[in-house]
């Protein structure tokens, strides 16, 4: 059996997000950024193998990006670069990668720019935005100015959708992929257990694509969605003609 | 200063998610499981600490299943339970615990009268989901039969949102919880920046009291939610007053 993880282990792309923020863990905000790197990174040949959430506790931090860092090709994480008490993230990367946090003097100038119309300027909550890990490189951030920053193989971006797209945006040309992961449909009016078996075979035969199925519903009645993904686009469709035939055998008339 | 995570020490209910599918990871899917037991699980004293994210590959199923299960006081887990080759939660849990996967006669009689009038029946791709791990408790699952189980501190939950919500449902009076984890907010119309340094000292006075600060803009002009999380509510109420103080101080007429 072949899946997306798996597939990726043979081009060495795998990659990880990591999801920093209590208001994930506790309800009060819905994740977006997930499905929208997952799908980016799917694309980029780089697939996203693991995703963690943690709270805004630095010692949690620091061990999840050590694990993640290590194990994937990129590590990505969203969450705490704000000029807040609980914006902790350069921090935590510091510490995980063993390399001292200062001031970062080009994200200095910028904050600066940015803020030079406001009352208080770039005050020391605000500064504490230029600190990161020494040798960092920034990650533009054109909505609010405050930068991201990558270091080693791990990418830090902000929380917000709106500014985390923005930042990765910026960073995806000099993300080094793969050819794309791709994923072709064909969909079923079986019920998933009628189809199951033959699916196996199938999935079975093709060790190079994975099969996913997801059933639901439709007017009451059942609706599976038949999904092959893999690297190689012919693949894909010789794997698809094959769920075809599957299931007109089983009496179906697929749609796409 | 405090956060979820280390308040949740305190009371030893710490819990953790696993969710278990290639359809997040390559942005098929938009998870919503997570938001739902996030808040289910702080209202019952069982803050959830970590989340993770993995494919359908079982080493990194059973590996997610062990650090987890021995971190938290219960481990949650979404998807893979379903009648199809990619469904293999219940034998990775299985492995993970080193306890043989065997099938379940209870399981097997409820998949029984629930496809009776199924032209297949309980075919063998349907009984797959009557097996677990020997031992294992059902979890009743009201919208389509197939039961998810419990295993020690494992709780086996569908992917699907509505049945994964009816199981949840079901297990929800047995779980030992303790008392809720509470919320309140104040927002304030002041930058984040510009109020994060007052806010820092009023979290150092509050230890026991995590402060989070959720910034968004409203008609072009900032609206920041700080929001206090503990519990114990006269605590958040005496926090949220120092709050409001602090912002007036500040020159914010703050809103609830």
């Amino acid at each position: 059996m072949a899946n997306i993880a798996t597939m990726a282990d043979n081009t060495n792309n795998k990659t990880a997000l990591l999801v920093i923020g209590d208001e994930i863990l506790v309800g009060r905000t819905q994740d977006v950024n997930v499905q929208f790197l997952a799908l980016e990174l799917a694309a980029l040949g780089l697939p996203l193998a693991e995703v963690r959430v943690v709270p805004d506790q630095q010692d949690e931090i620091v061990a999840a990006i050590n694990a993640l860092r290590q194990k994937y090709k990129y590590l990505f994480t969203t969450g705490g670069i704000g000029p807040t008490h609980d914006d902790i993230t350069a921090d935590s990367v510091g510490m995980a990668l063993q390399v001292p946090v200062e001031e970062n003097a080009e994200a200095l100038q910028r904050l600066e720019k940015h803020y030079e119309k406001f009352a208080d300027g770039v005050n020391a909550a605000r500064r504490r935005m230029a600190r990161m890990p020494v040798g960092a490189k920034l990650i533009d951030n054109p909505v609010s100015a405050a930068p991201g920053f990558v270091i080693e193989n791990v990418y830090v971006m902000a929380g917000v959708p709106k500014i985390m797209q923005a930042m990765f945006m910026g960073i995806k040309p000099a993300l080094q992929g793969g050819p794309p992961l791709l994923s072709k449909t064909v969909r079923s009016h079986l019920f998933e257990g009628d189809l199951a078996t033959a699916l196996a075979a199938v999935a079975a035969n093709n060790p190079d694509v994975a099969l996913g199925s997801y059933p639901s519903m439709r007017d009451g009645k059942p609706l599976v969605a038949l999904v092959a993904r893999g690297f190689e686009a012919a693949r894909l469709d010789a794997v698809i003609a094959e769920l075809v035939t599957m299931l007109q055998n089983l009496g179906d008339t697929p749609e796409f």
